[in-house]
Order: C-alpha cells, then sequence, then structure tokens
C-alpha cells in the first residue's frame, strides 16, 4: 500500500498535475482581485480554490503517510507542508492579512518545478558564505540605530523616535532613498553635524553591500572553475607524472639489464 | 536575375548606402522634432522621410525576392521586416503614437552596423542563461502583486488599486526610487507593520537581480576564458601526451633490440 | 605575575567572558533607548552598565601591565584602547553626542569574536589598492566643489554657499539620490547649462566607483585563485622538470657507458 | 642650452617643485571662496595665484622650447597645455563661468602625480573596448528622445518639450532619480500607457550599463591574469617541450649508435 502510493507520487504525470493545479490555483488568486468577476462568481472561484487545496492537502497526507517521518528529513517537504499549514489558518478568521498569506500557496512551483528549484537551491547555498558580513551588518545597524535613537530621537521621533523606528530609517538611508533631501538635511537644520554621523554610515554599510557582491562573485566564479577543469585538469596531471614515472623505470631496467 | 540581385545586396556599396540611409533618416526624424523647422520645411522632411521609407521597402522587397523564404530564417532579417511594416502602419491613421513608432525604423542601424550587431547579439545570446531567474522574478511579482493588492488596494487604490497597478508600483519600489518616503512610509501610516511585506520584497528582488549580475559576469569570463586559453593549451597538452607516448615507443624498442 | 596575567587573558574562558559582557552591554545600550525601561530601572541600567565599563578598563589594564608598550603595537589593540577612553570621556559631561559614542563600545565585539575579526581585516586590506582611486575622487571633488561654490554659490546659498556645503551637495548627487529633480533641476531654470558640469560629474564619479568596484572583485578573485591552485601547481611544475632532468641525465649516463 | 633645460626639467626637484605649486593653487582657490578671506587679503591671494599661473606658463613654455613640436605628441603634455591655455582665457573677461574653469588648472595634479597618471591611463585605455556599447547608448537615446517628445512633448513641455530637454529627462531615468514618482506617474495621469515606453527604456538602459560592467570585469581580469600567469606559464611550457624532445633526440642517437 505504502509502495504503491509512493510509486504514484513519483510519477511525473501526478508531478505535472500538481504542477498544473499549483498554476491554476495562482490564476484564480489573480482573478479573486478583479472586483467584476468577483461580484458575479466569487461562489465558483472560493470552490475552485477550496479544491485545489484539497488536492494539495492530499497530496501532503498521502506523502506523509508514504514516507513517514522521513517525508521531514527534505528541506522543501518542511517547504511545502508550512505552505499549506499556513493557508489553512485564516479558513476560520478570514483576517484580509491571513488570507493574503494564502497566496504564499502560489509559491509552491518553486518546490514542483525542477529548474526554480535548482535557481532558489543556488540561493540558498550562497547564503552561508555571507554569514559573517551580514552579521556585522546586523552589528552596524544596531549600534547605528542605539546612537541614531539617542541623538535625533528626541527631535525627529517620526524617524528616529525609537530602536526599530531608527532602523527603518537606517535601511532606507542604506538604500540611498531620499537619503539626504528626505532626512538629512532636515536633522541638519537642527543638528549641523549630522552628517558626521550618516555618510560615515552610508559609506560602511556600501562597502559592506559591494563586499557581500564581490564575495558571491568570487564564490561563483571558483564553482564554475572547479566544476569544469577540476577533472580535466587533474587526469592530465596524474597521466603525465604516471608516464614520465613508467618512462623511468623502463631506463632503470635497461641500464640494469 | 535573383543571383544579380543577390550579388548587388551583398556589395559592401549597397551595403554602407543602406547603412547612410538610415542615418540620414534619423536626422530627419530629429529635424521633425524641431518646431521651427517643421513650419518652413515640413514639405521637404515628409517627402526625404518617404523616400527613405521606399529605399528601406525596396531593399527588404529585393532582398525577399532574392532569397525567397530562407530571408525569414535569419532573426535579423526579421527584425527588419518587422520595423519596415510597423513603419508603414500609421500612414493611414497618423495617431501620435503610431507615428511615435515608425522611429523604430532608425533601430535598423543595429542590423546594419556590423559591430553594434555583435554587441545586441552579445546581449541577446546572454538571455537564455538568466531565464530561471526571470521566471523566478516573475513569480515574485505576480505573487507579491496579489498580496499587495488584497493587502493595500482598498486604502490605497492609486498605487495597489488592481494588479496591473500593484506590479507597477512594485517594479517602482524594486528599482528603489521613492520607496520608503513615497510609498511605505505612508502605508505604513494606515498599516504598521506594511514594512514585513516591502522590506523582504525589496531584499529577495536585490538578491534576484544581484544573482543576473553574477551568473551574467561568470558566464562572460569563462566565455572569454575558453577562446582564448582553449585550444592553447589543448594543443600542448595533446602534444606533451604524444610526444611521451613516442619516448615510451622508443625505449620499448630499445628494450626488445 | 606578568607572565600569569598573560596566561589568563590568553585562556579561551576569559575572552569568551569578555566577549559575553560586550554583547550583554549592547543589549543594555538597547534598553537605554525605551523610555518606559529608563523610567523605572534608569539606576539599574546605569549600575550594569558601569560595571560592564570597569570590567573593559580592567581587562585593558591588564592586558596593558602583561604586555607593556608591545600591547600598542597591534591595531586591535588601538582600537579596544581608543574606543574604552572614548567611553571614558563622556562620564563628566554628559552631552548626548557624548553620551551616543559611548555606544562604539560595542564595536568591540569586532575584536573579540575572531570570525567578524576576518572580515573586518579582508575589508581594511582591501583599502590601500584602492588609495589611487580614492585620491583621484578626493580631487575631483575638491575641483568640483570649488567650481560649484564659485558658479552657484550666491543664487543657491544652501547647497553650494561655501565649500563644506558643496562637497555635501555633490556628495548627495554621486548617490543619485534627488540629483535632477532636487538639486540639478531647480538650478537650471537660473543656469540653464547647469547640466554641463553636473551631469559629466556623476558620469566621472560613477566611472570611478565602478573602477573601485572593479578594482576590488579582480584582487578577491586573484587572491582566491593564488591560495587555492597556486601551491599544488608549481608543486606539479617543479615535479615534472625535476623527472624530465633526471630522465636526460640517465640517458647520459647509457650513451657514456 | 635645449638640452639643458630638457635636462633641468627632467630632474626630480623640478617635477615635485611644479607639484607643490600646483597643491598650493589648489589650497589657494579654496581660499578665494571663503569670503572672510577674500575681504582682506583679495589682492595677496589675487598676486600669489597670478604667480602660480606664471610658473605653469614658463614651465610649458621651457618644455615646448626643449622639444619642440615633440611635445605635443604626448597627450599628457596636450592635456597640459589646454588646461594653462583656457585658465588664460577669462584674465580678460572675469565672467564667473570662465573664472570657475580656471580651478580646472587643479586637474594638472593628474598629470603632475605618477601614480594618479597611471590611474587616469587605466580609465582612459578602458575605454575604447567600451565604444561599441556606448555607441548603442548613444542610439537608444536618440531614438527614446525623439520618440518621448513626439509623445509626451505637447502636455510635458518642461521635460520632453524638445530633444535636448528629453535627452536630459532620460537620463535622469536611467539613473532611476524620481523616475516613478517624479516623472512617470504624472505622465501616466494624461497617457496611461507611457509605462510601455519607460519601463523598456528603463530595463534596456539598465542592461546595456550592467553589460559595460560586466565587459569591464572581464577585460580587467583577463590582463592581471595575463600579466601575471603569462610569462611564468609560458616559459615552463617551452622548457617541457625542449626537454622532450632532447629526450628524444638522446633515444635516437642510443636507436643509430
Amino acid at each position: 500500500m505504502r509502495a504503491t502510493i509512493a510509486n504514484i507520487l513519483d510519477r511525473s504525470l501526478t508531478k505535472n498535475f500538481i504542477l498544473g493545479v499549483i498554476i491554476f490555483n495562482a490564476a484564480l488568486m489573480g482573478l479573486e482581485t478583479v472586483d467584476s468577476v468577483m461580484a458575479r462568481f466569487a461562489g465558483l472561484v472560493r470552490v475552485l480554490d477550496f479544491a485545489c487545496l484539497s488536492i494539495f492537502i492530499a497530496e501532503i497526507g498521502a506523502k506523509i503517510y508514504a514516507r513517514g517521518l522521513r517525508f521531514f528529513r527534505d528541506g522543501w517537504n518542511i517547504f511545502d507542508f508550512l505552505i499549506v499549514a499556513i493557508a489553512l489558518v485564516p479558513a476560520g478568521q478570514s483576517l484580509s492579512a491571513l488570507r493574503a498569506l494564502r497566496v504564499l500557496r502560489v509559491f509552491r512551483v518553486l518546490s514542483a518545478a525542477p529548474r526554480l528549484r535548482r535557481v532558489v537551491e543556488g540561493f540558498v547555498t550562497a547564503l552561508p558564505g555571507m554569514a559573517s558580513v551580514f552579521l556585522l551588518m546586523a552589528i552596524i545597524f544596531y549600534i547605528s540605530s542605539v546612537i541614531a535613537t539617542n541623538l535625533f530621537g528626541d527631535q525627529f521621533p517620526e524617524w528616529f523616535g525609537n530602536l526599530p523606528r531608527s532602523a527603518y530609517s537606517l535601511f532606507q538611508i542604506m538604500t540611498l532613498e531620499s537619503w539626504s533631501m528626505g532626512i538629512v538635511r532636515p536633522v541638519m537644520v537642527v543638528y549641523p553635524l549630522a552628517w558626521m554621523f550618516f555618510i560615515p554610515f552610508i559609506l560602511a554599510t556600501t562597502f559592506a553591500v559591494v563586499n557581500l557582491l564581490v564575495g558571491l562573485i568570487v564564490n561563483s566564479m571558483q564553482d564554475a572553475h572547479h566544476e569544469e577543469e577540476g577533472v580535466l585538469t587533474e587526469n592530465y596531471r596524474d597521466e603525465v607524472l604516471e608516464r614520465l614515472a613508467q618512462i623511468e623505470r623502463k631506463l632503470d631496467a635497461q641500464n640494469k639489464g
């Protein structure tokens, strides 16, 4: 029984069917945003949406039944499980924020389409190598937020009133959006030396981001380099050394002979 | 007859003449935007413009006659054909939007000048390798647009009233233009947690764009590397292995002899 | 005595304790920005903060005692010393700007956590290679500031009234923030040819920044390349040449023999 | 006489003296922007400025005398000559724009300081490789300007009233400054389909800029690669092949002998 279900789940027909349901569900969710459609077909759309969700639940259930706890060893399975679980929560409460989370269901296409899967895996595997720089940026943000809150919090509560607000404003400044005309020039009217805080902050975070980028490029380049040339070069080198050793052995044999 | 025409078309004199007509036509189109010129020479400019268009039509016609259906096998020929065809459409209707499309005719310079041709070909060949990331970005945009329309559509119909508006606003946010002062801060006045949607969106799309860039760099680097060192290295390796084998054969001959 | 203290300072237990104190102090400084917490626990927070500072001073003092003047030969020690020294200054004056500097103490985590230390060292070692481009940018900024002050200072004193203001405005323009709608379009209302100054400035500084980035990428790539392949390749090359020489020597011996 | 002057000009003492005069002159020009200084020392500053200019003219004159027309064969000499020539023009007219050009004299530091000279040479040698992409961008800008002037010129004369205005606005849009909130959203109020022009424009120009960057990185990487490994590798390869040939020759000698 378990083996049969596992077998059915592994067929490419089943996989393509699930992929089709995901895409159909995505289109449905798009339709839900069109008021004129919802005015006439709200009932039908809800029924079809519920049908899609049921298929997803059935698929996840069948997978868990077929594979048992091993199901949760694969990151992508956990991803699918969480997304369907999130979609179930709002059913009772119907808050718009929770309803919006239902849309995350469309992200299942990432696990269902192998090419997208590989792209996302490529992204995720690049993250650990950048952990140190991320940690450094977190420290810069934390210290800068504390300083900004202390210095400018009283006069500009909207932007630097507390730590989260300062962190948000500093993130905006890091992206260079309206940093000068929108934030720093008004602050400099009250604190003329404010640029001594903001310009080093911009330089430091930009430099850190540039280093992230450089690290990413160097890593990708090395991976590509290895994959392609590594085996070939190693084989060639081994063969050259092997043949040289062979020649020496033959010469030794002659000398003795 | 066909062969003669094909022969004339292939001459560099013909090609340079066509290139000259394209550049002359481009200058004409620039003149058309100067009101003081058009007030006095509108008739002359229109006649010359019509003459340029006639030359293009004659050239395309001659090419199709000379090469038959093979003409449409080359992407650049289809490009030229479409551009001239677009230029013909507005002749009857004279809407300003369609008239503007006529200007696309100047893009023929891309197919007529070999150096530009190669640059564009370089761009186009880089696109398929980025297809997966583009698809991923399309999915992120679609899901984010549905969520943004659900969450903020009622309160901010100007920005997130329907899917296309949300997609446009999210594109603006991805380019970081006025994302905070212009969009997210006003939204946060009504929905204080809106940053939980927008900041992950910015991080995800920026990261995807960075990955596109990294992919482009790595690919270009490998192409350059191959082109240049590939042949040299391979020849060298073959020669070393060949010579080693030769030496071994000679030693074997000695040992037997 | 000195040796014992040096020994205690080098233990990983001591190092982790200091790291813990730094993190605890960072959390304290975050709490200080929360008004409701400070209303009730201001005294306790100040005492704990003072305790942390005392530990840092004791640690630095012990290090200087144990190592003597050699202490100041390590850049990181000087970094720690300056940060603690800055934290001591405001104790008497309690100006908010000086109090904010106290937060810099959290940066001690950079010297205390080995991984962050390496990231920062990576950043710092990249700087000298970029010194020439930085100098060039400083020259471009100086000349442009003088020109902008001469040309636009009278009409736009807010932006270009003196050298520092011009330099700040030009930095803003270099980051492309509101450069056109905010600065250049208003300036062009008075001086229609102002774009002849600002657009070359944008192109030149952007190009210089791009060159910094390219230099950084090329350097990182070479370092990575060397580290990894250098030793392997050199060993291989030496071995091949050595063996070839060996074979020749044997053949010479045969010929003589 | 000529040889003596050429000799004096080539001494490092002379070169450092000129470099010192340039830096002193740069400082003078900075002082000229400070009103309080000029109120008291205007006469002194003008005299010193005139002295610096005289020294530059004397140096250029001596160089031309010593080297004759060969002087104009070096790009840097022409650069120095033009900069001093520009500084002479405004002497009679004293317009502020021309006076500002005088500041360009400070750029002579680029030719006088060898390190900066090399950085600028590095920039300039990178330009020809990017000529095709620049030409492509010029074509995209020209066509887009004509289209934008045709489509939006009547309703938005401020931004797209004629070709130069359109080109400036499109440059602003390319840098992503206020492109949406400042330009495209207002335009879309009148022409709802305007995004069909602007978004492809942004994508095309961004992609072209990215390609410039990629080209620059790949070129720099190859130059660095060649410079460093080229000679070593070639020597090694030649030696291996030479030795292999030698061994074969010896074996042939044995076989014959």
